[in-house]
């Protein structure tokens, strides 16, 4: 598989701008959790005057096999008709994105439609949708391979763009029964505690999806439980491409914005694979779906937001952008008690 | 003392609202705490398109006479120092404000000093500071009058210039002491728990603020504990002024974004004036000041954020304003499932 170098962060700047936080006029700390991300996106960029450059959500759309079980209370074909509403303009990321100045690049990951050419969908498709897991393997370790290659390619071509700030959502009906599976796995975590009702299973179909994703464990219970296997035998194309995507981000030195479920477990699997990538991470929001405050626990993650929101999407990381924003701003702009002529503590 | 009429919302328009909410393309509830946002201010504004119009931040300073008794690690001279910083762009709130597309707008509602004319500042100064209520009562009660009055009239002047979302925001050396004793009193609070660090009391500051507020108390014990009384006894100018613009706010039907430890402590007040006004309050974070999560719970209110702020001036309104925007956008931009021609769930 491509080798994703990511550089560890060096300590050499911290003083200088943990020294230029506490100067400005404020009482210490009193910014709380602003001054943490302005300490960690400084020390990213490694300047005390960070910039956020084309801030961009990339949501990548794919189908899954299991959902042909019966995981979900929504069709497949939400799916695709999701995309064509992301194109149109009229979904939450779209609002939210628009909202906050957020670029927002739509990218065909592995949906079970044939789209017509159009401007604004990127074509990265690598199948009409993954198998049922509770059948056979997701993907083959080809395909997999492929979906990581084409989500990292996504990011190199919007980092010489000049992106250095990027978010990532995602679309697939079924994805929380791959995500809770891959959860599970990597962290070690009993299956019940991974699985929630998703975009809304009544108590029926919640104890449903229990029943298939526990047969469906069983049934790959042989699988040495690498990452790469873990994720080709339970993921999905929008899930790898994330993976993917990631990895690329943190190896550009990019800023990236952790949205909900979905998206913390391709961020599971990249952590695995390189666990470097986490001191690029902003941990946007938690999400209400069952199991990802136990996700974020494990990846020692403290969300910015906790709306009870549980949309995907990346709506998460659009609607907490404005947070990242001041964190950045209070450090470039605000005075310092010398600069302001204000009498500091005695 | 004035009157303010404060309207209940009426129920007329909540179900045509709910409705318009579960239509958008997204599962039923997924956005969480905006749907709530959303469906209050719809019915604050009493329609489905609600429009949130030059979005204002009024800060009002004050001295307080207890700054002389040591309760504060800062110097009273902070104070007016601070409302230069606030005139010269420099603090915080203008940062976060100025980001957030926020017009700010700075009242001397009783600062130790003599400003020269400044077109930026509203001078509403009742007097340079309030006496120490070590000793006796902070203001006058035609003083807590003047201060309330004032307070709505700069609101007044705001909602005649087509603001109908204002937040707000104070600055005083010393005031963590006197919202302390107001929610004490104002929630039968022990007032132990009450009181808290400030802008950064270390272990010895922090007892000697709780003996000298515990001496305050009991002096005082005679009066009769109407909020107007508790008010005067213990509070500031800032905070009068707050109380009586919080209740003008709602007497217009504005929203009104309630900020931190002080801010709530202007609101226990009002409310306890006049209960109604708590249908127009969105709360925008819990501050890291000790006593401000009991007074939130007080008052049954839910805060957006909770970022570990407790910095005044109206900063957690301001950084929270984007997620209030979103729940304004979501209502009004987001596709429904009949528009966007996706299949809703089985």
């Amino acid at each position: 598989m491509t080798t994703f170098h990511i550089a560890p962060l060096n300590n050499d700047i911290t003083a200088a701008l943990q020294h230029k936080i506490d100067s400005k006029t404020k009482p210490i700390g009193s910014l709380g959790q602003l001054e943490k991300l302005a300490l960690q996106i400084g020390r990213i960029q490694q300047t005390q005057t960070p910039a956020l450059n084309k801030p961009t959500i990339v949501v990548f759309a794919g189908d899954h096999g299991v959902a042909h079980e019966g995981v979900s209370p929504f069709p497949q074909e939400v799916t695709y008709q999701m995309v064509f509403n992301f194109l149109q303009g009229g979904a939450a990321i779209n609002v939210f994105t628009k909202q906050n100045g957020i670029a927002i690049k739509v990218v065909d990951a592995g949906v079970n439609f044939d789209f017509n050419q159009h401007p604004g969908l990127v074509h990265a498709k690598v199948a009409l949708g993954t198998k049922s897991f509770l059948h056979e393997a997701a993907m083959t370790p080809a395909q997999c391979e492929t979906a990581i290659e084409r989500g990292a390619a996504v990011v190199k071509e919007l980092h010489e763009q000049g992106c250095n700030v990027i978010g990532f959502g995602e679309m697939g009906i079924a994805n929380t029964s791959a995500a809770a599976v891959i959860m599970s796995l990597l962290c070690d975590i009993p299956l019940e505690q991974c699985i929630g009702r998703g975009t809304g299973l009544d108590d029926e179909g919640l104890i449903r999806k229990k029943v298939i994703l526990a047969e469906s464990m069983i049934r790959h219970n042989k699988i040495e439980k690498t990452p790469l296997n873990v994720l080709s035998t339970f993921g999905g194309f929008e899930i790898a491409m994330m993976c993917g995507a990631m990895l690329q981000a943190a190896a550009a030195g990019m800023l990236i914005l952790v949205d909900g479920f979905i998206t913390t477990s391709a961020l599971l699997v990249a952590a695995k694979i390189n666990e470097q990538i986490l001191d690029y991470c902003l941990f946007t929001h938690q999400s209400n779906e069952q199991g990802h405050s136990l996700m974020l626990a494990h990846l020692k993650a403290v969300p910015l937001l906790s709306l009870g929101m549980r949309l995907g999407e990346g709506t998460g990381a659009a609607v907490a952008y404005p947070v990242i924003q001041a964190a950045v701003s209070f450090l470039n702009e605000m005075a310092s008690f010398e600069s302001a002529g204000v009498s500091n503590k005695a």
